[in-house]
């Protein structure tokens, strides 16, 4: 199965204890529609980008079999930047500063040949947009979505109504409490789906990931790390993996989503081993299948 | 292997969202024998009670096949009391009154019986008191202890000396970053490895444990519950389900702790389901068993 993914493009400026990086490669749609690639190769990007974006990024996405046809490049107009620091626990970035830029304007246009992609995966942006994305696409057979507190807070309406068409929400664990007002996970993960989601995965960054359904919950490890260098895009890697997994197999049994959210887990936990996206320039298929191994031996009893 | 556990005996007033109760059966070494007696018949209690102690408890723990030799009784004593309340998210009890009563002069005295009991259970109490347990004991075969924020704090010294000879010690999340000032809790409980212990388990409640040695890492899952009433003595009673299970076994390999701690999860959820004791009282191995295997259902991939 296709997959086309919506979200964005950036260079990020980011500090973390254990370093720090400036103008990296960066944006939800990059780190998701990469991991996806070390499983699937027709992988589809709707984004939008400045005059000053390197070219060589793009040619990074083009040797990972990525399509970027549907990446609009706008003459004049500068790429969006982000720029955050980690303090020592590395569970919240602190935002120094965000540059919308072309981002601030983006209105997704989806090529014609995109317009069947059966898998979409609508990432964290503004919910009108996503619709908007939906609204171009010819019967999906399976549309997953991120979001995040600043739409939860403020676009809450729209939020909702995209939710509507959503068969697979991903979210983190506060996200999910704050969507609902509910601090029980289990209850606050059930009350989505009365939203119109019919699974809620729930990422809880060192604690693992949780997903349930009316009918069927799993509990996911966290792969054990002494060392987290740069938590940046470590949920679009996971969202990334777990998608590319999906769209090979091209089935949603409660089976293939358990392997699909261990396969996420996996090159999320790669992901936050270097800064930016380096560890999966390097990273090969077989350590993924080395790691997804590693935790089956996890949680054996 | 019989087992030999040292802590508190109290009446407990608790009040949570779900409600509340007064004067109820509670302390550690009652949740932790309690729900030992699930899986093991040899279980020894050493604690200190009042005057006022109803003799209906002590009945209780008889029915359970608990030895209750080593309850001191003082006259004219008053027995231990904690009352504490539980705001919307569980997770920490404001403690709202300790009566320390007949428990501030506590000294553990074993009965000669006790002495040679191969399984060790140091409760939290005072660690210069575990350490006097200990210097009781004729070559134990398997200590296992647990400690709290108070000793962490202000009794480090005894607390690194009773380390020094604890084979598993049994924390949560925010005791095992207390001890070391460490945040990753896999470097962390390393770092615990250097103390004595030859096992670390954290407990992190709604994400389940996890445990480590120098060579092995499981990950457990948390019983996805959607209520929680009253979350006193659910560490105390995943200690017991834990220990009682190594008891019966009577090894200490990584597949048996593995099952061992998987019991003691099961047990600490249900204990969470009612108030005080209530539902270890009606629990039957059954129901523990279907939840274990439930358990396994849900880590499944």
């Amino acid at each position: 199965m296709s997959i086309l993914a919506v979200g964005s493009v950036g260079l990020d400026s980011v500090e973390t204890p254990a370093g720090k990086v400036e103008n990296a490669l960066g944006g939800s749609a990059i780190y998701f529609s990469t991991a996806a690639s070390f499983f699937y190769d027709s992988i589809r990007l709707v984004a939008v980008i400045g005059e000053d974006f390197p070219q060589t990024h793009l040619d990074f996405l083009q040797t990972r079999g990525i399509d970027v046809e549907g990446i609009e490049r706008i003459q004049g107009g500068k790429t969006f930047r982000w720029g955050g620091s980690y303090t020592e626990d590395l569970n919240s970035a602190i935002t120094l500063f965000t540059d919308l830029n072309v981002y601030g304007d983006f209105q997704p246009k989806l090529p014609n040949t995109y317009k069947t992609t059966p898998y979409i995966f609508l990432a964290n942006i503004n919910p009108e947009l996503q619709l908007n994305v939906l609204e171009q696409i010819t019967n999906p057979q399976l549309v997953v979505c991120d979001t995040m507190n600043l739409w939860i807070n403020n676009s809450r309406d729209a939020l909702m109504q995209t939710l509507r068409h959503v068969d697979i929400l991903i979210l983190n664990d506060g996200e999910v409490r704050l969507l609902t007002g509910e601090g029980n996970l289990i209850r606050a993960s059930k009350e989505i789906l009365t939203y119109g989601p019919k699974r809620v995965i729930v990422k809880k960054g060192e604690h693992g990931a949780m997903t349930l359904t009316n009918s069927t919950f799993f509990a996911a490890p966290a792969f054990p790390l002494e060392e987290v260098f740069d938590p940046t895009g470590a949920g679009d890697s996971f969202a990334g993996g777990f998608m590319g997994y999906l769209a090979t197999i091209g089935d949603t049994s409660e089976e293939t989503i358990r392997r699909a959210i261990i396969y996420g887990t996996v090159v999320a936990s790669f992901n936050v081993q270097d800064f930016s996206l380096n560890r999966q320039r390097t990273l090969t298929r077989s350590e993924i299948d080395f790691r997804y191994r590693q935790l089956q031996e996890v949680v054996a009893f």
